[in-house]
Order: C-alpha cells, then sequence, then structure tokens
C-alpha cells in the first residue's frame, strides 16, 4: 500500500457485528437469546440488536424478518474516526462502489460504508458505536470492566470471535481483497496441488483469524457465510454447550480441536435462519509482526481441519450456507 | 507524537523476554523447567535460554547464574526492522541513553539497543529473533502452529504473557514513558484520592496488559519486578497447576480471580532467584481502538484486585520483589 | 454387630435430604432456587420441596418459614423397605427415643422414623421416596437416568453429597453412634494429641463421606450444623460459581481444595437462614472394603483442611453455625 | 439368593485389576507407562505390575509378554476375607469349575479363586492385595490418602473405572450370571424388539457400572473384552488426553458424552496388545437401593450410546475385540 493521501493508511480494528435476516424470527430468537443466551441491548423497528455478556459495543448480532434468510451486511470497526472515509475513498479509487449509510440506520451507530467484495459479499465499515450501559441493574456487571453478569442463561459465551465466507469463485479473491484493501493480514491457509488459495485464515487483531474464507465450488452463490463465531473462555464452556444443545432437541456437529487456530469448535445451525453459528474456545494468538503463513496442502489438511473430535467438515457433499451479499452483477457495475 | 523524521512512528508489537540472573541457578532451572515445564532452546556460556511450548522466537525467558538474583532486562519485539534504529533516535532525543547491542550477544537475538526507564527499569528493544524448529523430533509438535508437544512435564502453560513492575516513585513517571515514548495504551488504571496514579495496566497488544505498573512506596529500590507472567489455556490449569506446586513444596498464592484483567492467577516464587512467577488463564482481550481506561480507586479496588479467592495481595506488608534495572544514579546521567 | 433380631441388619444407603427452617424464607428460596439453582418439585402447606437436576428423589431440600432459623432434621434413606422399623428396634433396644413419623407428614414420603444423636442432632430414616418425573415437558432431560435438564439457571449443581454437623461436646459421641448403631465407615479423621478425635468423615457409600462430623468447643449448642453440602460435576463448575456468587454480591470463602477428601470446595451462606452450603466437585472415592482410616493430627492438619487456596475454616474465632437439633435435656430423657 | 451357609453371602467390593498379555510388550508399557502415565508398582519375572496415581492397591493392570495378546483374567475385589473361599463353595454348586490360585502367583496378591464366566471370559477373586507405599519419595504424594503425585507423565487418570466385555452369546448369559452368582445389580440396559437384553451395565459399588456386557454377533469368540477403563476427575483432563494421543501419533474415537453413564468417553488402542482403553469421566452415581434398571430399546438406544460427539460405535461393522477367556469348551467341560 502506498500512502499519498493520508497521513495514516486507514486500518480496520475489529470484527462489528453481523447484520442476520431471518425468515423465522421467532425462531431465531429462542435460539440467539434463551439457548446461546444473547443479551438483548434494544428492539428498533423489528431490529433485534443483541451482544454477548462481554461484548462492548452496542451490538454484535443484529436480527430481523425478511423472505429468506441472508446476511445482509458483515460489519467491521476502523481504527480511527477519519479511517471511514478514508477507506472510502482508497476503495473508490479501487473502483469499488461505495455506499454512505447515514448515523442511525442502524441504532447506536455512526455514519458507516457498505461495499462488496469482489465475490460480492456485503462489508460495512465503522467507527463510532455507543457502547451502552445495561438498563436493568439486575443485569449489570459488577466489574467495571464487564458489560452484562454471565451465565444468566443457556451457553452465555463472552464475545463475537469471527466470520467465516464461503464463495464459489477462486477465495483468493476475497483473500487480496482483505490483504490489499483492507489490510487484513494471512495467518494459514490451504493451498491446492497447483498452488491455488483454497483456505484462508485472516487477521488484523491478535487472534489467528478475524476471518476465514473458502472456496466451495459448490455452493449457490459467490457470496456465502458458512458461519459466524462467539468465544467462550474455557474449553470446558463448549462441553456444557453441547449438553444445552442436545437437551434443546438442536442438533450440531462437534466438539473438536481445529489444527488451524487450535481452537476447540461446536458448529450448530440457527434453526431459524440457517445460518450456522461455531461455539469456540481456546486456539492462539499471534504477536509476532513477522508471521509467516503457516501453509497446508490437501495431504496434511486433514490434521489442520480437525486435529480431533468428531469432524468439522461434512464428508458427503456440500455443507448448506446462507446469501451473505448480492448478486455479482450488481456489485461489479 | 509527532511524526516528522520517519514514514512511520517506531511501534512494539509484544512482549519478547525476561533475562534473569539467579543466585541458585540450579534450583531456578529445577523450578522452571521441571515444575513450570519450560523447554530448553539451547545453553551457551552458562545462559539457558527457555521458552513455552507455543513460544515461537528463540527464548521468552533466559536464565543465567550471578552473585545476586535480578532481572537483568525486560525485552520487547519492535514491530518493524527500522523501528529499533527508529526507537534509537526518538529516545535519545528524549536525552535517554541508548546502548546499542551487537546482534548475538543474546543467542538467536538481531541488534537490539536497551536503555532504562525513568525508574531505572532495565528494558530492550529488538526486532529479529530465531523462530527455530524443535531439534528433538520427539518433542517436536505435529502441527505446523505449535512448536514443541504440550504437556511435556509439569504445568505447561502455552506461552509468555505478561510483566508487573513496581517502583517506589510515582508510578506515572513510567506509565507515562510507556505511552509517551513507546506507544502503550493505558487499559486499566487505580488512582489515589488525591488522583495520583497507583497502579496501571498497559498494552500494545489486544491483551489487556503487556506490562502492568504498581507504585509500591515502601519497597527497595525505584526498579523492581513484580512479577513475570506465563499463560495457560484453561483455567482448568490453573488448577492442575496448584496440585503440582503444592506436590513439590512450594508454597504459591491463589488461586483468585482478579477483577482487574479478569483472569484466573496463582502466584509462586522461583525458589533459585526469588522472581514471582504468575500463572495466568482466562480474562479478556481489547479489540476497541476507542478503549476508555477502566478507572478504579480506593473504594472499589478490593474487587479490582481479587474479584474472588485468596487475596492476590498480602495485606500485611510489602511483597517481595526483586531488582530489575540499575541505580537511578546511572541512568539519569 | 450382632444379628440375633433380624436376617440383615439394618443399613443406611444415602443421605436424603436436609429440612431447612428459614427465618426469611423468601431471602432463601431466592439463594437456593435463583442462584444455586435447585429445581423445585412442589410447595405444599408453605412447604418447599426442592432438588438437583440430578437428584432421583422428591426432594434433597425442603425449606420452611420459622422464627429462628434451624434444620429441622437431616434424613436418611435406609437400604430395604424393612430397615426402618428395624432400625426403630435396634435404637429402642440402646435406649434411644424414637418417634414414629406417618407417610405424608414430608410429601412424597413414606413411613419414616426419627431420633436424636447423643448430642442431640435430629436424623430421620426413611426408605419410601417418590421419584416425581419433571411436571413440565420443556425441563425434564431428554436422557432416561436424568431428571431435569441441567444449566437452566444459577450454579446449577448436579445432587446433594453430604452434610457437616459440628458439636460442643465430645465429637466421638457422635462418630461411635454413626459406626455402631448406624453402620457407618470411619474414612478419615483429625485427632488431638491426646488421642482424641477432633473431626471425622464417614460414609456408607463410596463417597469419601456422607457425613462429616467437627469438635467445636465454642458454639453455642451441641447440635449444630456446620453445612450442607451440593455436588457439580467439574471442578470448572466450581469456578464458574464463584463468578456467578460475586455477581449477586453473595460472599463466600474459597475456591480452595481439602486435602481431606481431595475436593474443590467453595463455601457460601445461604442469606436467608444463615445455614453454610459447600459447593463441591471432584474428590476420591473409596471402593475398598479394607480401608483404613487415614489419621491426620494438628501438625498435619493444615494440609487436611487446606491443601491449597483460601483457608476453609476461618482462623479467627467461630465460624457461624445453624442449630440441627432439640436441646440436649429433651433427648437423654 | 438364599442363604443357608453362610452369616453372609458373599459379596463383590469393586474391580480388582486386568492382567493384560502383549504380543508386543514393549509398545504397551510404552503406551501404558509413557502415553497413559500410569505407575509402575514393581516389575517381578516379566509381570509389569502398573496402577494410577489414585488407585492404592498393589496393581491395577498387570501386562506381560505372550504370542498372542489377550486378557489373561478380570479381577475382583470381594468385601470380606472369607467371601473368596464362600464364593468358591457357591459357584461349585452351580457346577462352575473353580481354580484355587496360590498367593503370591500374582505379585501382592492373597489367595485367589478363578473361573468362567458361561461365555468363557476369565474371572479371578481375591481378597488380599498390597497397598504398597510409593518406594521413591519424590514420587510419593504429600496428601496421606493418595499414593502417587499426580501429573508425572502423560494422561494420568487417577483410578481404574470399569471393564466392558463382549460375546456372541446372548449378553443374558454374563449378566444373569453377575447378578445371580455373583451379586451385581442391572443399572441400564438395551432390549431388543424381541424383549432380548443386548447390552447391560452392571455394578456392585455407586458406579454406574464396574463391568458392562454388550451382545456383539460377529466377534470371533464368546469372550471377548471390548475395553478397560480408567478414570479421570474432569472432562478438562480428557481433552487434555486428546491432545497427548494426537501429538503420540495415536488414533482414537471420541470425544464424546454417552446418555447411558452420563459420561465422557475417548477410545484408544495400545498400539502393543490392541486392548481398547476408555478414558473416562464424569457420569453419575446411583445411591438409590430401589434404583430401578433404565431400559434403552433401538429407537433410543442412539442417544443413550452418543448423547453427544464423535459417534462412540464404529457404524460399519465390528470393532476389533480381544480375547479374555479360555475357549467355551474347556470351560463347560
Amino acid at each position: 500500500m502506498t500512502n499519498n493521501k493520508f497521513e495514516f493508511l486507514p486500518e480496520i480494528a475489529k470484527l462489528g457485528h453481523v447484520a442476520l435476516v431471518s425468515a423465522d424470527l421467532e425462531k431465531s430468537l429462542l435460539f440467539f437469546e434463551e439457548v446461546v443466551g444473547l443479551e438483548k441491548t434494544v428492539e428498533v423497528d423489528g431490529v433485534h440488536y443483541l451482544r454477548a455478556w462481554g461484548d462492548f459495543e452496542h451490538h454484535t448480532l443484529s436480527i430481523q424478518a425478511g423472505e429468506e434468510s441472508r446476511v445482509d451486511h458483515i460489519a467491521w470497526k476502523a481504527k480511527r474516526p477519519e479511517d471511514v472515509n478514508n477507506f472510502a475513498a482508497l476503495l473508490r479509487d479501487a473502483d469499488v462502489v461505495v455506499e454512505e449509510v447515514k448515523a442511525g440506520t442502524e441504532v447506536g451507530q455512526g455514519d458507516s460504508i457498505r461495499f462488496q467484495l469482489p465475490t460480492g459479499h456485503n462489508f460495512e465499515i465503522y467507527f463510532v458505536m455507543d457502547k451502552p450501559e445495561v438498563a436493568d441493574p439486575k443485569r449489570k456487571a459488577v466489574l467495571k470492566n464487564q458489560t452484562y453478569k454471565a451465565w444468566r442463561k443457556g451457553i452465555s459465551p463472552r464475545r463475537i470471535d469471527h466470520v467465516n465466507i464461503a464463495t464459489n469463485m477462486p477465495a483468493s479473491l476475497i483473500t487480496d481483497f482483505l490483504m490489499d484493501k483492507l489490510g487484513f493480514k494471512l495467518r494459514e491457509y490451504v493451498k491446492a496441488p497447483n498452488g491455488d488459495l483454497l483456505s484462508g485464515w485472516l487477521s488484523v487483531t491478535n487472534l489467528v483469524h478475524d476471518i476465514a474464507v473458502m472456496s466451495r465450488p459448490d455452493i449457490k452463490t459467490p457470496h456465502e457465510i458458512h458461519h459466524l463465531s462467539y468465544w467462550s473462555d474455557n474449553t470446558q464452556d463448549i462441553l456444557r454447550a453441547a449438553d444445552i444443545l442436545t437437551e434443546n432437541g438442536i442438533p450440531f456437529v462437534g466438539p473438536g480441536k481445529h489444527g488451524i487456530t487450535q481452537a476447540l469448535y461446536l458448529y450448530v445451525i440457527d434453526p431459524g435462519s440457517g445460518v450456522r453459528l461455531e461455539l469456540f474456545s481456546s486456539g492462539y494468538l499471534i504477536f509476532e509482526p513477522d508471521w509467516e503463513p503457516i501453509a497446508w496442502d490437501l495431504s496434511d489438511m486433514q490434521l489442520g481441519i480437525t486435529y480431533w473430535g468428531e469432524q468439522a467438515v461434512a464428508p458427503d457433499g456440500p455443507e448448506p450456507t446462507i446469501n451473505a451479499g448480492a448478486t455479482l452483477e450488481v456489485i461489479t457495475k
């Protein structure tokens, strides 16, 4: 990246939230509020703004009703206030269509921009977001550095962790964009025998990944989401989640441990929207500024995907995904 | 910070290592290798270079014999190769004495600089550090993103986490320096009724703290270290550590949970050097670029220090610390 | 024990329940139902019958209002239906006053007997007890061998574990009675330099103790209860309990690990009745029929009481206990 | 059972040990000592006597070399010294061939008897067994109620838990024998649509099972062993075991949670002998004297076998088992 225009190149600070549209809102709310145990910050105009007990910002998941389940956008918080506009300028320079979204369009959020990856996945970048105190004093944490009391109900993960998006186009279309335009760093990846990148794990934070990208030739559109993920402090919490899901009659895959990311996982599909949720714990952090991306090929990828436990990826065909973007025609003008 | 000289201001990427001098080397090695379970990368000229199974760099702790136990320096990895020299220039501009240390002085490490905080604590900044593969194939992890097999012996923490330094001078002398000269961000702090900063937790990473600073009027010198800390993935690992320490006849404080950092802790003193080790797990990460430092005052500090469990801080007088720097005369010229 | 009268000597099978009278019923229910998370089987005539999600019988704790908080009785399930009458006969032979209690006096329970230990502690023995299914299908476990879904709210322990009673008379008055009249086996004990038994841990099951007995010269009556205890499957659950209690503003002691029993503990006092609850996990089981009771003396008792963690026993004076029996005059005729 | 001959009917107190013959002794020792982390009490005449750190008796597993891997016998400790002879008399009355084995034949063990189930599985009953102190003071636990320091190496389970045996004859041949001749109680079972018992879980202790019995029409002999099991205190320990096994290149099945027994499991095959080891934690205890055996049928057995996690039983054909007895011809005279 060159730096002709700005004092600082704009940067992404973190994954902000996922905006979910559900074909069965009631079921989705039951799942995310009662079973997963997310807290509701507020409901405005049919949009339910949720966050985990350890999330600081206004929401990390919004859910509203819609005819077809889809992810409307995945939002990222910029590092500085001016980065929102600076990203807009940089993206327009690269012929990306950028839509400006007025403050308040999402409750709690300031001015933001929306645009699409070359695959049509809808992204949003914002900086200003309320960090509202908990209204009900009974649910407010006694700790000053924690939002809600933990463990009120259900699985009760601490915070949002990452998203995993899938495309039937070359995955490198996305990973190149994430690295070149948005400043993500590649942490681990799987490559085909011909050298093509099949999957990539990238981050702007010390997490191994804020986003993963998967090439899935058999999915319906180029802009699908494979899962969003919330994080729990201890692997024991994931075993407890397995009990809770089974007792609620909700099927899932796992627990197992990924080699890539080294995290304990459990995959469960929201019965309302069909979006997949990964419950996630443990794993490693990357503090190294000179990190060399870890390369996995097809011969060792099995260990990378499932270090142990129930297979993370169904062996017998495509896993369901849901649409996370516009059609490709729209976005390339 | 203004930016007249460099394209980028130099930045710290992470805590690198602690260089420990022990008055009883044998006991210290027994403690850190057999009880804590760190791995030895190599021993050269009486310096034992150790790291945890999940540390990537050549060493995160070095131990050598000396007449008096002390921490020779605390080392930080810069973000870019040129940052080492750029930090040297910036520090000299601020009248800090900077010593240049040739590559290889520490095994595995490139050119580095050493200097002192206003309190005399010795710091080192480096960029180049080997990330050696494990020589013994039996101890090498099967995972590509992990250095050693975990759980070989003892407590077996994953990685170095942070240091906590103490001074009998105003703590703000250190925190101001860390923020102004080295780019640390204040995450949480305790302030006296008169507004003075008593303790601060600061980081350059997403960890709540890479370094904590404590004002301790009763300690011997202005440049002491309260503890260094290694991190384990699960709180259960800390309970297992408590079993291991008790069975080895080594006293400790904890387990307990800090309010500040929200981490489970256990404090144990190396019987060889007297340096305190904090075994640490759980806690929270800060991804917010607009983080407002959490202020604790004396009325709520009790919850901040010990959310629950055995008191982290002895109520009846000063806790032992060891010297982590030169005398103040030397460093201020 | 000789066996002239019966084909089999009567035997105790297990701890059944504790009947608690609370001076502040509302607070006690809030504590045991909302914070601890016990389930209510039914309320009849002001008596609230509670059990944990993994308890099979009708109740393991009953709570009713009373002017003064106390434990009305501690109930034990006999091994065979005829054991209730046989115990009555054996006890009367030993000049113990035995009261017969009609089926239904406690909801769900058949005919039982009540009597007092030589210290005046009130005991009950029953055999018949309903094992009612969960009425609300939403709370019924999907597993056939589990009563309720776990993790509905609060700490959510699995089952009742043991009681700990205290006396200001010689502890051996109780332990001798438990062994000679009721068939308990001594598992571990603490003895004074003069050979007197100070504390004893006894069981009829494979648990290290179904009941512990402590000599406490400074307590108010000879028939006090120190605590009742519920068991959680994993030590991690006890750490989670510590979070929940702290967030609810309820003080507690622990976590720590006993040497005697080897269990992780956390002691918390019901704000309504003042009875102490021990949250308990891990520990060891005794399958050996030729078990030699473990003897601890004052020199090693510290390790026995608190292997590590926050001291289980307050060092500075008597811990509060509540009355668990009649006055001694009554019971000795 | 009638009681004409004895004051007390003889009773089994607990599972004692498994005597393993391995076709590759070196590999088996590497597995059980280095990877599983059992302790060696002693080696005498090529027989390696092992136990876990929390086992009290001389050995819970013995391993010796042999041409073909097999379990020589499964040993049970009687409740009283005279029970060994009394069992012999009762069994002979029922036309079971009983072999008397002199004290010292197994190191540490007193006089015992050996006999076969109707399926040919070899059982042993003993009462006297040394509980030797740990010779090496460094490995001796500081706790008086624990044998070795825990966590010396490898997975480090606490104690032996149960055995699971399989037959290609009707399982009821075994379960009837266990209940009628040896006093086991049926805790849970799976029945075929025609009412036949397919699998049974039985115990003499408060454990859900000391022994499980499975009908497996496709196995080689009527007297096979499916697995032996060691117990760990916390489910987290099983996840740690999964790391250790994977890093040692040893495949396994799990982790998963059984519905029947409610325990977390992980199945791994000893590379030396081919015997399967189940690493086991959590689960429930049965204290009820009036326990009604839990009946599972084929429609709900899936939940019973695998409540969640990786399937405990391979769906595609017979799992390997090893011989645990004589041929049927021999034993029925």
